[in-house]
């Protein structure tokens, strides 16, 4: 019997033509599986496709409730964001995919799995870390960067299709390079590839209007949240999932989350990408207004420095990693009491918040406005910044004079 | 001869009064000192109001470029920002009105610096701390806290100075509660000791258009900069000050920089306000825009968290401190190279960036496009990825048949 | 009815001097609470003497074990160590003094906790801060710097005592002011409070020989290790308790853990202090020698990061915080495979290590020997270094010709 | 005119059988370096072997004083020490060798470097990326990962020596796998790849007594500091290696600084090695005991997290990169006061402190004992808690009753 490789198949041109090639260099059982995370992408026919290019069996995984909830929000509720602005939406997909690769690989007593990500990219790294992570017995098969693999551009890929007698309609296509799920789309490509030009949005945008394209009129939002987690729109109860797809319509509507940046990836190279994560940037935005009312200064700055450590390691393949999982611990402890309600209305690119309220928050009117109260006397002010300016101003007395 | 005191004098309410109290209570001498950083109030008739309320001299010190060059650039190249937004604009000028006191005081043989601050907020520590690292052998009075001050509104106030001969036209004031400088103006008080409220921003903001009333139509500017510090707006050479003015012209009006948030003051409590702070979210943004270009990977990690440390310790008053110099000098380092351009535009509240370029940009359009080149084998990627994920295919080898 | 005070107390001079201050000052009903967290002060006679100086009521609560189970050995897990070398020992005991003291106020329907430590050190701020988070609804009375205070020495305290009909047998007392628990014990003034002096070792040390005292003869040791915490000493089933007394009398008897430093005091000065920490200081080297094992580089790196972050909260008084609970929930996560036994013997003030085992170890001495195999090729190495090194090189040449 | 090739040449068996290697597949003119960084090893009668192999030059570069003061200095003022013991010996010697054979290459117009460094390892990264930072136009020959190498054992390596013409009397080696410099001695190999087993210490050591076979008599030593560097030694002054040289004389005698580990290499596995580090241990020692006295609390905090990262950086190859010298930067500013002197006394293994002076120490006896003076008034301590333990208490006003 032939041994069995599970491809991560798209249905597009550059994994159809891994089936052949596969079959042809590795004599083995094509087993394909698509995962979809929301990608918005054709299923219908898939199957018919995968078997008329040589497949044995073609699964289609929906894993987007799974993703929203287990890579998505603890994402959110870390505040990650990588090198300023990327909200993460391929490196957070990656692993889930890998992981239900894993499964099928098991289920069907597969010995490989193989993927198409380019030998450049961040994904290959994402995939195979995910896949040693989880099966280090698998092996794994990167086809362009396999020996084995001859085809370098589109033309050519169709033309060995052909010659296995796979006959499909693939178009020629120079369009930007874009990966997409329920969070974002990634553009890359074409007029981005040289920084100093500005993105032809026209062109270019998928989910979202421009700024200048959305709507003249705002439009109001809240969220209610517990534990850090959204759990109401405009107060109605809703799945994650769900919260998320009607933000992404009214957030891409009005022209929320689009963002152009050079950001460097783990091989090394800076790359530049336009990222559209119009219902993520809300909720992103939202939880850290939550935040401000509920986590108090020390655990909000250490928080800070967690977030950046966070979005590193999943942007870095790391998802699947002991380090990772000790930080999501530390941001579930934080996330105990982010419980409450955000309002705030989006405007043409923009978020601008209205308020916001919880059972567990911090502020305290009476201590905050400019009346002396119980708990806090204007005079308590002159011996706190006696002890914590004391090294301050011994520090100067010593060593002024020694200068 | 009576011992000297000086007196932070803006020529408000507060401070006048303080100097006939300050003249009884202290039997002293009292030299007023307005510091001029940008907060465009009236500046004319100071000195005889100052004269007339009993100071035996008043002085008036622009610090403006200074202001700029020393403490807002360090502040934009360290990427500094408190608690995810706030610009740190007070926080900023806070210590360098103090250098300025010290400065006076010691031309003038003074033994005392005098300030109106409240004993509840943050700048009571900013003055205090700035004075002690400075000049230790002065003596600090803080007339709010002082034992000896009795009046707690203005109308005591102003009670006050008419029984000791003191006639101004002050209003009854029940504005919000502000500070204003070059770089930014806060807003606190009224309906924002409310975190349930919306901001009503009719009312309330003075340097900008809110993105409603900002204009249909966008600006396109570029920033050219050197070192990380800005030289040149839409390739005009200008000093930093007048760039920063030109920036918030532009700014607010196209609805750029508002901020409304809860932050955590020094003295342990919540407090809710409102910022402005046009020219300034567009310096830091466009300073960001350039780093991407310049920075490897590395270093922007790591100044990332530098960034949230620079930031916590100018909040804290830490200005003239050991730690916040060591840290300037890190930042120092990392802005070697970053020189270059950055262009954009303003829409309605958004900063949309036109492309990046300089002469260290380290993104390297061969590499980074899909082909392979001399750099960098798409097979390389085969063995990166095989030991960078050497530990993670151990670890899972090792402890999956163990769990 | 009296209102109730639950004062701490030791039985010494200072805390029974407090006791008929309280019912003068006060006008209350004194229960004295003595808890032992191991500091092996002499407990016969306390209830007499209490009751003799006018309390009404005596707690002895022996909290040794909660004391080492959940405030030692969660410091241990966390590797925290405050400023290069100071385990801890006062700062995780007070914590949890001041959790006994609440319950005791709550069982006893007191409205005040009253504590003897010094205005000028960390503890007052320790027992307040705790008493804060466990009970903010509770007055505190901090004794000596109550304004109604007027003890300023022994001397005068045995007069108060006299005075108020206590006639006890105080010595006059010129030793070094010390604290003692079941993790450590420290020593501060006398020739101490002069940092160019060495410390007089054979006056000072009460737990431990000095190196030169210590035996000829080395001991070897094993410690067992169950997820990050001490099971078994030389193979036999101990509590964490007893594995630590037995830890401390070897230890000791060999100079293990004796230091001396100069300290920041939450309060802003310098102190200057000796500690020995004999059974401390093992566990926390034979803990790091099983982590080896067990961490991967990046959660090594990270959890050094989260040490300093740990000790310096729980040195600043901040236990009973939601940043130390989410620091300690990052930590278990990471003890969660720190399960082994590490060999290592005494000699003399050195502890040297003697082989570690651990069922998860991440060590290979397949791949860790200089041979090639299967799951690391000398050749990727080549395509690792090509990748690792690329932004280096991209930097290099894009940077060389321009400086 | 045949290219030209810098060899990194140690007169060793793999080094040498590398001239006709390199010859014989690269067709090339071969020079000889040998770099002196202390190693001690026996560079008498080098230049006839090297030439008697082939090789068309030999340099003999001595660079220890550069190393002792623009690499190791450096690493003293950071603290830097990797993974809780390692004081990154060889990996602070990797990059002044790589600039060494960079500038060697550059002098001799040659087109590549060599290097036998082993493909498991770290060196050959630390070579690498030294050279790509330093020259990136340069072509690297790793001769052991080259496809060409086909010698797999020192007898296949002596039987190509001989068929080359090669007859020099090479032995049979099978000792530790051992690295030297000034700064230490790396010990690899034999017992020491089971982690189970205890270090074969009579066997092993090279540079130290083991602790047991120290002298009985402890001795004395005073370090003077400035800005950080040792300047003297027992009040003589003498250069930074004379110093070193000295103390690791002294230190070996006495036993210090000699460390057993399991640590994380960059490759991705756990190695296992032991460290001689005998001089270094008490520089690093006594350069945190001086920094106690000088520095503040946050800067000292901050430093031990900048330590952190430098010695991470440092092992991870990344000495010529922008980071570590931004990090250098902060190190610098933070050594401006590090300024006095350190006394202390070695006794079988140990460094006991006996007492610590500067000029700018910021210990201030008459704060730090328990009087009350001008700088600080034990009242101070109540506002300081009031306000230092606000937060705390409102969090647990508002929490307590919603839990």
């Amino acid at each position: 019997m032939k041994e069995k490789v599970v491809l991560a198949y798209s249905g597009g041109l550059d994994t159809t033509a891994i089936i052949p090639w596969l079959k042809e260099n590795y004599d083995c059982e094509v087993i394909c599986c698509c995962i979809d995370v929301g990608q918005k992408e054709e299923l219908d026919g898939l199957e018919e496709r995968a078997k008329a290019c040589g497949a044995s069996k073609l699964y289609i995984k929906n894993v987007v409730d799974e993703y929203v909830e287990n890579y998505i929000m603890p994402t959110v509720q870390a505040d990650a964001v990588f090198e300023y602005k990327y909200l993460l939406g391929t490196a957070t997909a990656r692993p889930l995919i890998a992981k239900v690769l894993v499964d099928v690989a098991r289920q069907e007593g597969a010995t490989a799995i193989c993927h198409g990500a380019t030998g450049k990219g961040n994904d290959q790294i994402r995939f195979e870390l995910g896949i040693k992570a989880l099966a280090p017995e698998l092996k794994i098969i990167a086809a362009w960067r396999d020996p084995k693999w001859t085809m370098d551009s589109r033309e050519s890929e169709i033309e060995y299709c052909r010659a296995h007698g796979i006959n499909l309609p693939f178009s020629a296509d120079n369009s930007y390079s874009r990966d997409r799920n329920i969070w974002h789309i990634s553009h890359e490509g074409l007029e981005l590839e040289d920084p100093s030009c500005a993105p032809n949005y026209d062109h270019l945008l998928v989910l979202s209007n421009s700024p200048e394209k959305a709507p003249e009129e705002d439009v109001h939002l809240s969220i209610d949240w517990e534990k850090g987690v959204p759990v109401a729109l405009n107060g109605e109860k809703m799945s994650q999932r769900e919260i998320l797809e009607k933000l992404n319509e009214i957030g891409g509507q009005h022209g929320i989350g689009i963002i152009d940046i050079v950001e460097n990836r783990v091989v090394g190279m800076k790359s530049r990408g336009v990222y559209e994560t119009p219902g993520g940037t809300i909720l992103m935005e939202a939880h850290q207004q939550l935040e401000e009312l509920i986590l108090d200064r020390e655990t909000l700055k250490y928080k800070r420095l967690v977030s950046v450590e966070f979005a590193e390691l999943v942007y870095a393949a790391k998802w699947f990693s002991p380090l990772r999982e000790a930080l999501t611990a530390f941001v579930d402890k934080t996330q105990e009491y982010v419980t409450g309600t955000t309002n705030f209305r989006l405007y043409k690119g923009n978020i601008i918040k209205e308020g916001t309220t919880s059972p567990y928050s911090l502020y305290d009117e009476d201590i905050a406005s400019f009346k002396t109260g119980d708990l806090y006397d204007h005079h308590d002010a002159e011996g706190f910044i006696t002890l914590y300016g004391l090294s301050t101003k011994v520090r100067a007395m010593k060593l002024n004079n020694k200068k």
